[in-house]
Formats: structure tokens, sequence, C-alpha cells
């Protein structure tokens, strides 16, 4: 296995670290408590411990998934009950606090529920590994039916070489052998079916919670405008606070982009050095989409796919 | 106030909502387990029970940041482990499976540094929050002692209106009045000063972190075109894989791509309707990074910054 890109141990400091230096570790790190609890751990050490051999490291990999959602649910709950507690600590401030806090708690809340809608799709993604892991637990009696007779032919062979028992086990096998060859093309298909389906889809559901993440940082940035920032003396009163149409536009702005923002109208684009012509974004989105609709319509008739695949 | 964009009940459907439907929930929503733990509870409620009432609020709202901290860590801690256990299934299938669930798990693998490295900035957020919190307590006490000088004025003015210790009080209230006018210029400046730096830099971490995650969505979904997605039939064996070059040149690409972002190249841009003159997106960035620059560099001298008020 190529592993030359698999594991980094140290990377050279990046454009936007030398532009800005990272800030210390934050100060939740490396505490006892917190670290995911008895149920994470439970989940990682306890799957795959059980089932078929063949199908043992994805049954762990798709728990420990639920553990990603678990902890994106969390942040996004975390989220929305901070948002509420920035507006309601700065209802008690100057105008323009006020104002901007509230709106600025709305835009933190919209991160939550987007978080929380990302969960949904993250689920969606697991739920097609399953697919996959299905196919392996089914393809692993097959094999062991094989390894049985294949054995038990070299003990006759040896133990009682004229057995008349011998021919019908040979004949035994060559139907094992064609049901197997059968069941590794499956699970052959299936994988990448529905590994390419999977992440198709998370990666599409990651770039739309990633932009507009962007989206709402750009429209925050905006409010914070609108505060009084001058300095003003002891007495001094501050100019009466005119940015209330101001703040409601930005919201309506920041809702607007977000509910028009689509896939195809994405700003980020990776840049590829290689294979740039076969590779079209747009076309192989839609492929993709069109494959993942599928795979979501089929996941739990899998009995189905194996009978299309005989 | 004005509440319009405060609570949304209801919204009608997005477009990129209408272009592919929201999944069902998550299977691991509304469970009556891990709902945040003990700590997180416990953080919430006694976070602003006691110290001065003027920065109760903030004060609980600097710990719930703690609770979307920690949640954050442990989803890079969980993604992390799941990038591992992806190249660990995929090792032991065939070589294309294989060489992209191994550069998949890079990917993921990197989506937890990044976000682990967001955690960092956001605790720089939160500890710029304190200076506002420790400038509310600090105020907190001259307003008590104008407030208790007045009661005083006026128990006597009504019990013993003679009393020579009313003039002595009313001018005890001058000197109480004037520091109380400095304290709360200090706080009405300090606030918004504060609250602007820890929201730049906030919306500044956001969006690298979320234009960088769209960057790696992009990249996996260049690498699941690796995947041999052709059916075969039983028997027949699929051609070698001769994906290693170009897999590990999207991982470098990716890299250079994440090494050489930038704030200022960001490509997701909101689109404001008001003000659009007056908001230059470059120049404010610049000013606000200094700002965050100074603020951290000053956030435990608070004494200092009010010395310097007066």
């Amino acid at each position: 296995m190529h592993r030359t890109y698999s594991l980094r141990s140290s990377k050279a400091p990046t454009a936007s670290q030398l532009q800005s230096p990272p800030p210390p570790p934050s100060s939740t790190k490396s505490k006892f408590f917190g670290k995911g609890g008895i149920a994470s751990s439970f989940r990682k050490s306890m799957a795959g411990a059980t089932g078929p051999e063949l199908s043992r490291k994805l049954s762990q990999y798709i728990k420990m998934e639920k553990n990603v959602m678990r902890a994106t649910e969390l942040t996004a709950r975390e989220r929305r009950d901070v948002a509420k507690q920035l507006s309601l600590w700065g209802e008690e401030n100057d105008e323009d606090v006020s104002d901007v806090t509230d709106k600025l708690g709305v835009l933190i809340y919209e991160l939550g529920e987007l978080e929380d809608q990302y969960v949904d799709k993250y689920d969606q993604y697991r739920i097609t590994l399953k697919t996959i892991r299905n196919i392996e637990s089914s393809v692993q009696p097959s094999r062991d039916r094989k390894q049985k007779i294949t054995d038990e032919i070299a003990h006759l062979k040896y133990k009682d070489p004229q057995s008349p028992k011998i021919s019908v086990l040979e004949q035994e096998l060559v139907r094992a052998e064609a049901e197997s060859l059968v069941a590794e093309a499956q699970l052959s298909n299936i994988t990448r079916e529905s590994l390419k389906a999977a992440f198709d889809y998370l990666f599409d559901a990651t770039r739309e919670l990633a932009e507009k993440n962007a989206l709402i940082a750009g429209y925050g940035k905006a409010l914070l405008e609108l505060l009084d920032e001058s300095s003003i003396t002891p007495g001094e009163t501050r100019p009466t606070y005119d940015g209330y149409e101001a703040s409601k536009q930005i919201i309506i702005d920041a809702e607007n982009a977000l509910a028009s923002w689509t896939l195809d109208g994405a700003a980020v684009k990776p840049t590829l050095s290689l294979h740039q012509s076969e590779y079209d974004g747009e076309h192989l989105d839609e492929e993709a989409e069109k494959e993942a609709a599928e795979e979501f319509a089929k996941h739990d008739e899998d009995t189905e796919n194996v009978s299309e695949a005989k």
C-alpha cells in the first residue's frame, strides 16, 4: 500500500498561518473529562467484536461514524443555546450593541441549524455504507462453505482415498465455487457503487455546509460594522443608533443567499493538476447526485441488489 | 427591541433543498443519552449564579461557549479516528478501493485537524469576550456605591433634615458620580471594542475552516473518480489499478490548496444590498485583524486598559 501521503508527521506552516500565526492550544484540550464519554468508547470497542469476520472493520467504521454524528449534533445544540444567550446578554446593553448581538444571535443560531441538517445527511451516508457491510456479511458464509468442503475433501483423500464420498464432495465444491464467484462479483460491484454514492453524498453535504458557513461569517462581519466604535469620554452620550434597517437588511440578505445557494453555484473550486480535462465538475456532480438518489432509494432493498447482480 | 428577525418559526424550503429534498432526521437524534453530559449542564446552570449582577449573563455566555468548544473538539477527535478506520477497512480490499479509501482517510483526517485548529481560535475569541465580562464586573461596585450614597442621603433628609452629615454625603456623591461616569464610559468603549475584535476573529476563523472544508470536499470528489466503477460479471477480473499517481497528485493538490489559502483570497463573498459602497471588505479585514491582534496582546492587561481610559 502506498503510504506516502497517509502518515504525515510534520507539516510546514500554511500561508494563512504565516499571515496570522496560530493561537495557543485551547484551554479545553487535554483535560481528563469530556473525552467523548463511555458510550463513545463502548461503541468503538464493541463494534466489530462479533459478526462475520469480513464485515468487522466496516461495522466498526459505521459505528464510529455514529460518534461523529453525535458530536456534531451536540455542537449544533450548544451553538443554538449560545446564540440565544448572546441575544439575551446584548438586550441589556445600548441600542447598537443590543441590535447587533441579537442579529449575530440569529446568524449563529442558523449555523447550528445548518449543522443539524448536515447530521441528517451524514446519517444517509452512513446508511449507504451499511449496504457494503451487508454484502460483506453475506459473502462470508459462501467463502466459509467453499473452505469447509475443500478441507473435507483433503481430509478424506488422506484418510480414505477410495471413498465414494469424495466425488460427491467434489461436485458440491464445483457448485460452491460457482456460488462464491457470484458472491465475490457482487461484493466487488456493490462495494464500489455504494462507496462512491456514500462519499459523493457526504462531500456534497460537506461542501454545502461549508459554503453556507462561509456566507454566514461574511454577513456576521457586515453586522459588526454597525457597532458605534468611536471612543466616548466620561459623560459623553453616543449618537442615537440608526442601524435597525441595515441590520435587518443584512439578515434578509443572508437568508436569501442561504436559500438560493445550490451545489452548481458553489464558489470554492478545487484546482486539479492531473486529469483536468477529464474532470468536468458540473457533469460529475449531476451524475453523482443521480446515483446517490438511486442508492438511497434502494438502500434497504439489498436483496434486490443481490438478485440483480446474479 | 426589533425582534422581526430574531424568532423565525417556519421557513420556506431553500433552493438546495428543492434541488435535493432533505433526508429524514438522523437516527442519533432525540435519544436519551449523549445530550451533552453532566459537565455541560453544570456549566450552563452554575455560571452566572454568582458574581456581580451586571456580568452574570455574559459569564454564562462565556461558559456556554466552552461547551461549543468541547463539542467541536470531540467531533475533531472522532473524525480523526474514523479516518484511520476507513483506511484500515479499505486496506483489505482491491487495489483501487484500498488506495482511494486510504487517500480519503488522509482528507478526512485533515478535516479533523482543521477543526482542532478552529477550536484554538475559538478559545481566543472567548478570551476576548472575557475582557467585557471583567469590565462589567468592575463597573458594578461603582454603580452600587453611587446608589448607596443616594439612599443614605434620602434616609437622612427624612429622618434628620438638619444633619451636617448630609453635605458630607453630598460631596461624596459628586465624587462617586464622577467615578461612575468614567466607569460607564470605559464599559461602553471596551464592550464595543472587544465585541468587534472577538467576533471579527471568530468569523475569520469560521470562514477559513469553511472554505478549507469545501476545498477538501472537492478533492474528495475527485478521488472518488478513481474507483473502477464498471460492473464485473462472476469470474471476471478487474483491470489492474493505475490510479496511484493520480490519487497522490490529488492529495498534493489538496495540500497545496490548503497551504496557500488566505483570507484575502476567500472565494465565498456575501452580497449586501445596503451600504455596498461603504463596506470595503478588504480594508475592513485588515483593520479587524490589526485590532484583533492588539486585543489579544492586551487581553490580560485589563487594568492597563482602565487606566488608559481615565
